[in-house]
């Protein structure tokens, strides 16, 4: 899940996709998220997609490279290609204006799923049992609930919702991240996107679980005992 | 609220009081909690406690200024010197590696009771209905609970709760905020503290609220209907 906020200061809101796909069904999908700089992501997204070539020659090699590792070999190239570019007499890449972090997940037919976080400086770290998801971005409001609430047994529908309640809590406390909310679920071994879904401002679930989180976020309040003094 | 975790990098994690009062009981009572620099803060609390001079010819001017509002400019401004002498040839204080943010609150007889947050530059702004609540430090992990379960009404000890669960939430999620944590009861126009205690690692009433709110939290994000694919 991703928000589609981006800010240049208070005055300059806009609404960019943050989410993006490439999929051959049944042979490979892959799906990145990117949260830092906009110039930056919409650069490297742009190369990866071959935008600079003519329709007819585009053959993107994220859709071509053999594994999962070596798509994100490409991606955090290209991520750190694109912040040296913008800034070739700046320090490291991490602490650039232009820097950007980057989620890549995905599937390549024969092999496992596989998820990834690549930084500014184009090297990653891979999920895992001990560290089953990550964050992008505005991490800090959203996390506590995923801390308590994820359990590696959810549902599809029960993670929708997680995703959801985390959101709201980063939305309600900062204006860097907003609606609308870009959804996709991916099953293994499906080697196809499962559902890709945009959560507007009227989504009825949305602003079902917006206003009941407080109300249950209160009662679960409430239900501990006071403090005595 | 503050805790007492200080640390340089993860290796050099020392235990610090970050809570401090001036208090005559009767006439005037302040309360200060710093976050930032470490350095930073024990020289503005040495200054304002006077105790470059010797013991019998102290006389903090903190427990002479006639208004609240001169309190904060004195603390405001022993800081933004402090910062200043630290790093002479550096740009905006707000940048500086030995920055520090300080709360400072409290009552002086005939006046109301008022809370300042101040910046590093020394300027400050005072909490009101509709900022009723500060934070300084690793705020954002603990924000969205207190966003939502604040009340102007609640009782001390709804609010000490609100705090063990706020700070609870951040702990779990953030190595650089930790126990013991240390509480400050301030009745208004009592002109004296009402209580101030240390919660230890084997505090009861905060070991009973940190397991039971990750219960709790569960419980409520379980009351949630399901997303539907």
């Amino acid at each position: 899940m991703s928000d589609t906020r981006t800010n240049a200061g208070v005055d300059n809101i806009s609404t960019y996709r943050k989410m993006f796909t490439w999929s051959k069904p049944g042979e490979r999908t892959l799906v990145m998220m990117t949260a830092g700089n906009l110039a930056t992501t919409q650069a490297v997204v742009s190369m990866l997609d071959e935008r600079t070539k003519a329709p007819e020659e585009r053959n993107p090699s994220i859709l071509e490279v053999p594994s999962m590792f070596q798509a994100a070999r490409l991606v955090g190239k290209t991520l750190r290609n694109v912040i040296r570019e913008s800034a070739p007499d700046e320090g490291p890449d991490a602490e650039s204006p232009f820097k950007a972090t980057i989620i890549l997940g995905g599937q390549i037919a024969g092999a496992e799923p596989r998820l990834f976080l690549i930084y500014p400086e184009g090297n990653f770290v891979e999920a895992s049992k001990e560290t089953p998801f990550f964050q992008i971005g505005e991490t800090k409001y959203g996390r506590p609930i995923l801390v308590r609430a994820y359990e590696p047994d959810m549902t599809f529908e029960a993670a929708v919702k997680l995703m959801m309640v985390s959101f709201d809590s980063t939305m309600k406390a900062n204006l860097s991240v907003g609606l609308p909310l870009d959804l996709l679920l991916y099953e293994k071994d499906s080697l196809d996107i499962m559902a890709q879904r945009r959560i507007e401002e009227d989504d009825p679930y949305y602003n079902l679980i917006s206003a009941n989180w407080g109300e249950a976020l209160k009662f679960a309040f409430g239900s501990l005992p006071d403090y005595k003094l």
